[in-house]
């Protein structure tokens, strides 16, 4: 009987949400805490549970690897938040804000080893392989932080569109890749198929990422729980601005860049008709089905009964369409 | 035929001395590089290979974990030198002065990573036992830092003698004793040979940084290379200033505590004086000693042909007796 993604939830969370660290030094393991206990949608775990499920009935292992996935992302969100500056998370003060920056960088690095800590328990006969797409994860994880901050200070018309998607890609999929192949890998799953896990995460996480930057735009603010164009008040590069900058005439980009450097009372209606003029809407929902076709050709590759992945499939639906 | 340490040191840095990091992200890998260049006395692989070659041919193990112990003392300097704001680091700029606090942090965030990337290539008979001693040095490491930035922000009398030595155990010297163990482990010493190696290490260790405390304060500028009295200046705590307040008169130290409040031109020599009169200089020495005797103990029982130990006893001596 597979579990649905609501259960494994559920089980992961029950194992996962308790003090990790020891209590001293108590402002080292406290900062480390905080991070945790803000909580979040865990959705890497889950992954990796799925990942397992689908070839085999879960072994112990792929909850440690679970664990280990969640708390390298919990590491990455205590050193973005200080390199983004950013007082909030969640709505509660991040690390850096309540511990100060070294006691933040520093809780960060604590928390990075201790993912080794739980790689380590791995069964040996796949500790290598685990350890080897874990890392390659990881590092592209820093690749697209860099590209990320090296993008922020660019004019938006150099940053060229592939290299966008890529640094989506490293920053926010390889790691939702990885954390499905390594749980194919605990389930005995192939080189092969696990190739085809590693695409459908990594297309779903650029398909999520393009609807949440449309969402962020075009979306019922009252079902999204966001304000309305946050993303266009404080000129972030997202798919649509750099799509929108391509598409449109020079005299819209023009007033599109003006509207970015005075920032009007409007300015989101205004960005907001802009992009509707040079149909950068219509654009993002095909660009975004586009990832998502590549994903689900992805799993429709792997070779297993299709009754394993219905799973899968339920986890890119609810993802994917959230607003709905 | 064992090699000397300056054979090993010759040895490593053939293999270590080179472009480590691919070229892109440009800004992140040549953050990381730049502490590379900066070099260092890369002592903690040196004792990797001694750790090895003191029950068997060096294996390229000891050279892939010395590497790792390398790169992850980097890491440690990068991050520490952030959560220090210090703009210098053997004269150059530190890493966060060139290239920004944010790429410095990432920078020792790959390079973390990276160390786990070499500690993955040891063999699978003992991977989990090297990650296993490695990850407990690393987290003690992160410990020690956290201890030193609480122990900053209090007075010193609040700082007790046992738990400033135990911070700086974990802070400078269970990496030294873990990079001892793991080349003993690759060497194939037993549990209790890997215990006696772990505890030179940690000994000798403290002691070289009793030395170094004593050297800054007592030593021949000329000959040490730093300007003296610098911890006094800066009112660092250090084994002196903690052992002073304990054994000097109640008068000594509201003048001690006054000369630390004012900073007259004088400082260096009136605490020089202060410390002298109250023995610290003479209690140091033996302090370090004691240490010293803890260490050369251990190094006796290990079970080897003493012929064996010659080069981790001539490296010991280089440490220990840097004024001679």
């Amino acid at each position: 009987m597979m579990h649905s993604f609501t259960d494994l939830i559920e089980q992961f969370s029950q194992q996962f949400n308790h003090r990790h660290f020891p209590e001293t030094p108590k402002r080292l393991y406290d900062a480390a805490e905080h991070i945790l206990e803000i909580g979040g949608k865990r959705i890497r775990p889950i992954l990796c549970l799925m990942g397992n499920e689908l070839f085999d009935t879960i072994h112990p292992d792929a909850f440690e690897v679970g664990n280990a996935v969640e708390l390298f992302h919990n590491f990455t969100l205590i050193h973005d938040d200080i390199m983004d500056k950013a007082p909030l998370r969640r709505g509660k003060p991040t690390v850096h804000m309540l511990y100060s920056e070294p006691a933040a960088i520093l809780a960060g690095d604590v928390m990075l080893i201790n993912v080794y800590e739980q790689l380590n328990k791995v069964q040996s006969r796949y500790k290598q392989k685990i350890l080897s797409v874990f890392n390659k994860a990881a590092i592209e994880v820093c690749e697209g932080q860099q590209m990320d901050m090296d993008f922020e200070s660019m004019e938006p018309e150099e940053v060229k569109y592939e290299d966008y998607v890529n640094m989506i890609a490293l920053k926010t999929s390889v790691l939702l890749a990885a954390s499905l192949q390594m749980g194919t890998i605990i389930g005995g799953g192939s080189e092969g198929n696990q190739d085809h896990v590693y695409a459908f995460g990594k297309n779903i996480g650029i398909a999520f990422q393009i609807q949440d930057d449309y969402l962020d735009a075009f979306g019922d603010p009252e079902k999204f729980g966001k304000q309305q164009g946050g993303d266009i008040l404080v000129n972030k590069k997202t798919f649509l601005l750099l799509k929108a900058l391509e598409l449109c005439t020079s005299s819209q980009r023009a007033h599109l860049k003006q509207l970015m450097a005075t920032s009007p009372d409007d300015k989101v209606a205004q960005v907001l008709q802009l992009f509707r003029d040079c149909r950068v809407d219509a654009w993002a929902e095909k660009e975004k089905e586009r990832f998502q076709q590549i994903a689900f050709e992805s799993l429709e590759n792997i070779a297993v009964l299709s009754a394993r992945k219905k799973p899968l499939m339920e986890l890119a639906n609810f993802l994917l369409n959230r607003q709905q």
